[in-house]
């Protein structure tokens, strides 16, 4: 976005938000809504789904009187920018002021939409609806105490060349058309959607036009490859969804821990697996003749690499959720006011080392490196680790079903993604999360699956 | 665009079309702009350009009965669909049926707009609103007269390894920050635009966020810079409007022509000519070493190569024209019923055998080339060559009010620039474009400064 114009694009965006609010308040809209929600019972199973989750949506965003929704977005925007400013000059008291107030103003968002409940659990909502704070925290203090001694295993193991397999010289075109069909052969329908790049990668769906994107670093496959294989796993979700149910609940992603497991699925239980890189080795030798002198091994090496470290974007498979925790840990304590703003940096560090074993030796590489607080998202980060939970428990699920050998076979990624298409995609909104999961999988959002694949993995590292 | 949403997107266009149809003909709005335009001669003289300005868009707009704007959309998204094929099946009888619904359909809205006057006059109006047939007719049979004799004069001129001197190898990425100083130098302001590719280079403007395209070849430096030029010259316009007045008519482009005049003027009588090649010369040394090689002359016959060619947008500055009076006189005479749909390929062998000598082999390199009239748009064609009138005029007017020799001397391009701000850019929509150009160089359009330029440049390519 060019310096000049982020005013300008702020106030279209206001002017479209405030279009899209005064749209979902309309009185004769609501009416109707109210009056199908009051005779649910005589509406067919899928109607009572659209009605159900569209009345839910309705019923938090006219709790919120205008002021409160126009104060909370001037200081997001403005927190936003100040974010920038205080990350790039490591000035965490410059931001703090901002957190405060967004911190008090999510409490007030939580106590209008509803005063009876704990305000976490109000905000925790907006983003996976159906999930509670008392559920979430308990499957993430089982992970954390899991997690730990595996990190501690990682410190302790001799650092190995592990990398090296997947660097080296790989020119971006070809890259660009490797990556293209790797997504596909994953399932991605081109005809309904691209590939492009993009600084930081994402997914957007435009109707029923999905656009992934990635970023190349010539140097380095797994750069590329992984953002790929991650937004192509967003991307498979949205074109799985009911297009006969297009526009409405049932039509629309379950919530975002449901969407984060989709790309964490085929990024890391797929993409990272031996059966996964035997299948894409020859394809790999065409695009990067190099490659032929890389061991399999080396590559599981390369691509499962972990160690622990400071920035959560940049964290491998085994620490990640670990900052996830440490992050859900602290905006609850702020929620509940067991943690002043004044407070985080230190409580930040104090977790860090008890977690990963490592401090940040600034705040930048800290509590200042995530746009989320500042941007007054606050029960967002647990839908990060929610989708590595989901994940494995869907995989674990899904060989189950198709039997142990299938995705191994020709023909496998295509019956795992006909099963996530079954028991995910086409479901949309019908049941909750923690509902479809627990029916998809017959089990409630547990972290064994996950441990236990982490676990495996470990093994795999320290063999010698 | 992905082929599998072409009908989403339709749809999506659609809604938004309906959305903007419904405000511009929401009673109260257009009742208050009726109720202004009465008392036009109370506003501010700002104040009655801008009524002026949208109480005749809004006559045009509500002139059209839903039905009929309904039925026209229809018909050119089917057109367009068939065109596309038609084009690649080099197939004319099949695109005939709908060109004939679209001639019969314009006839149709131009009469509902205003029954009094010719069709085409009401047509034309929409792209170039104050221009009239018989005013455009006129400067393009001078035009056409005086450009035959120079067409044959290139007939006859021997062929010149012209363009070798810009043929080579010349890396994308160098080309990339090459293009983006050449752009920075002609004004364009990076902090609120950006340069990037697309197949077809355009420019979009969101909001005050001016978007520039344009495509490399790795073989041809002229590929991406002629491109580069001439949408830099759309961005100074968007860039140059009055931000005061910004969303009214007053802050408005005043028409197609006159936005083309700005991207000729920088692309043809600035970026071809000796001055400027002068003072690009060692920014090009530096990005490309190998042309150290190559002389000022060599560059100048390259960028300047002119021959009769069959495709309109592949044209040289010399035959241009000669491609769009041709599509002008066509376009009249099937919208006065002068010419029938099944007659225009013969047609347009004709006339291109008269004005440029050539014939196309088939008729996709002919009456298919262009998506215009399968679109719908008729009247649009002229406003090409509307441009590069306008952009002779007014280069020699901004030479004479500057001094001679002001363009060649440092600070010369910021000169023109301010010219053209003052004259053309913060004018907006205060003028139509017929009395925008006579405040600016003295005289009605007229083609006597385009020939006269040409007519130079013929001399150039003919010097030994």
């Amino acid at each position: 976005m060019p310096s000049g114009v982020v005013d300008a694009r702020a106030r279209q965006i206001g002017a479209l938000a405030a279009l899209v609010h005064e749209h979902e308040t309309a009185p004769a809209f609501v009416e109707l809504v109210d009056e199908l929600a009051s005779r649910i019972a005589e509406l067919t199973p899928a109607q009572a789904v659209d009605v159900r989750e569209t009345k839910w949506r309705i019923d938090r965003v006219r709790a919120l009187e205008t002021a409160l929704v126009r104060e909370r977005s001037e200081v997001h925007a403005q927190a936003r920018a100040v974010w920038i400013e205080a990350r790039a000059a490591d000035n965490f008291a410059a931001l703090a002021p901002y957190l405060v107030r967004i911190v008090e103003l999510e409490r007030r968002v939580a106590s209008c939409i509803d005063p009876h409940r704990a305000a976490y659990d109000v905000l925790l909502e907006e983003y996976e609806p159906g999930a509670s704070t008392a559920a979430v925290a308990a499957v993430f203090d089982e992970l954390r105490e899991g997690l730990i001694p595996l990190v501690e295993r990682l410190q302790g193991a001799p650092d190995r060349p592990a990398a090296s397999g997947l660097r080296g010289h790989f020119p971006v075109d070809s890259q660009r058309q490797f990556n293209r069909i790797v997504s596909e052969r994953l399932g991605f329908d081109f005809s309904r959607g691209r590939l492009d790049e993009a600084v930081h990668p994402f997914t957007t769906t435009i109707g029923t036009d999905v656009r992934l994107t990635t970023r190349y670093d010539e140097h380095d496959l797994r750069y590329a490859l992984y953002s790929t294989i991650h937004e192509t796993g967003h991307g498979l979700y949205e074109q799985g969804l009911d297009s006969a149910a297009w526009g409405t609940p049932r039509g629309a992603a379950c919530s975002l821990g449901v969407h984060e497991s989709q790309s964490r699925l085929w990024e890391n239980q797929v993409g990272r697996s031996e059966w996964f890189w035997r299948a894409l080795l020859p394809l790999a030798h065409q695009f990067f003749p190099a490659m032929a002198t890389v061991s399999l091994t080396q590559i599981l090496a390369a691509v499962n690499e972990a160690r622990p470290s400071l920035i959560r974007t940049e964290a491998d498979e085994v620490t990640y959720n670990l900052h996830i925790i440490l992050r859900f840990e602290l905006e609850r304590a702020l929620i509940r006011g067991d943690l002043a703003v004044a407070d985080l940096p230190a409580e930040w560090t104090t977790r860090m080392r008890t977690y990963l074993g490592i401090v940040p030796p600034n705040d930048r590489e800290g509590v200042l490196q995530d746009v989320h607080w500042p941007s007054g998202a606050i029960g967002y980060f647990p839908t990060y680790t929610l989708g590595n939970v989901y994940a494995a428990q869907l995989m674990r699920a899904a060989r189950a079903a198709l039997g142990s050998d299938v995705l191994e076979r020709d023909g496998g990624l295509s019956a795992l993604l006909e099963w996530l298409r079954r028991h995910v995609h086409l479901c949309g909104q019908t049941h909750r999360a923690p509902e479809l999961i627990a029916r998809a999988t017959g089990s409630e959002p547990t972290c064994q699956p996950l441990l236990e694949h982490l676990q495996q993995k470990l093994r795999f590292l320290e063999a010698p």
